[in-house]
């Protein structure tokens, strides 16, 4: 039989490898796309990259150009806060929030699961451990899907890690195989983790509920 | 009194032409929005740039990238069918469909609007006298706004051209004053209308049943 195709939005982040490589195990033949917007933490570009390789799939590049960006998760944008300064001043929206983001991602997705003729597209979006995106909620995904079925297509969006708390998710990728020593969450730009940003400072979170630790990590202490 | 903000999608089309008159007749602060995506028609963006100068209008541009792109419209890929050639091969959709084209472009414009505060995104879309693209469809730009809402933006995607027939719509931009001899509709990318694609018929035509003549063409037919 032939496999099903599938596209993954793959940000070379926990979440999204979690959700590669349940795509796998659900046997879909995947094709992974990640997306070039000038972030600073160009390191999940790479991370992507590799996650895509030692599975043997196809990744595309999407460079992305926002012109009207000022988000802090841009190359040129204010510098991110820590999570902490974030909290403090009771902010609606994080400051790395990126107008718009994950509906520019999922329409690329869109084009390219048409042209493959992919009936799935997985995104390891989550709205319980996020960071307050509008882009992260089950009704967003829900109108995507609604949205499709106008244009035509059978393609349905995927979203398996929605409802799970950043720990179940943690654990099922453990189940899963997922190398998280291989994936980047970090908002920041730097050769290793800043420990402080929103993003940090959940999969911390996420690695301590779920009892485990994170092997992106365990190279950093021996080091010190 | 403060303007309304919107972004209006300028193709540099007759279609996107009229749809930015109308706008702007209607009182909004408009800022445009062109795509760069490889297509043949370089003109196109050459024409949009022209229509927002001539009204001191900002116009971003952003390149779009669609690796997996087999479609006529970008360079390399098959040439340009005339339309009487799609018709006698009874193709379903033509050649010149980019998958998600206008998902992608909407999106942007969503990113675009939700930063500079828009409130409407204006695409000269159109249901009746179109090329047959599943993305110019009524129930597609109604789901689109059900998505807007579910992201929790107030902001509306206007399609004033959707069921106007060719005619009308250039009649209507007659009114509005839109200067119809700086647009471009041509697929092919060739120094004057070629005449005989898909988007030259359907323009033909429609300033025929306008009883209108395009302007366009009175300088190719002086030169002749």
């Amino acid at each position: 039989m032939k496999k099903k195709k599938a596209i993954v939005l793959l940000s070379g982040g926990l979440d999204s490898a979690t959700c590669l490589y349940y795509a796998l195990r659900r046997g879909y033949d995947v094709a992974c796309l990640a997306f070039d917007y000038g972030q600073r933490h160009r390191r999940e570009i790479e991370a992507s990259r590799r996650l895509a390789r030692i599975n043997g799939l196809d990744i595309a590049t999407v460079k992305i150009s926002f012109p009207w960006n000022r988000s802090s998760l841009v190359s040129g944008g204010p510098a991110v806060a820590d999570s902490s300064a974030r909290r403090r001043r009771n902010l609606a929206l994080p400051a790395t929030y990126v107008p718009g983001r994950n509906t520019v991602f999922i329409s690329h997705a869109l084009s390219y699961a048409e042209t493959v003729g992919a009936g799935a597209i997985f995104i390891g979006a989550n709205a319980v451990d996020f960071s307050g995106y509008p882009d992260c909620r089950p009704a967003y995904y829900r109108a995507w899907n609604s949205l499709l079925s106008a244009l035509g297509t059978k393609i349905k969006i995927k979203t398996p890690l929605l409802s799970m708390k950043k720990s179940a998710i943690i654990k099922l990728g453990a189940r899963l195989g997922a190398p998280y020593g291989l994936t980047w969450s970090c908002y920041r730009g730097g050769d290793e983790p800043c420990g402080k940003c929103d993003s940090c400072a959940i999969r911390a979170k996420g690695f301590a509920q779920a009892g485990a630790t994170d092997p992106l990590l365990v190279g950093k202490n021996a080091k010190r």
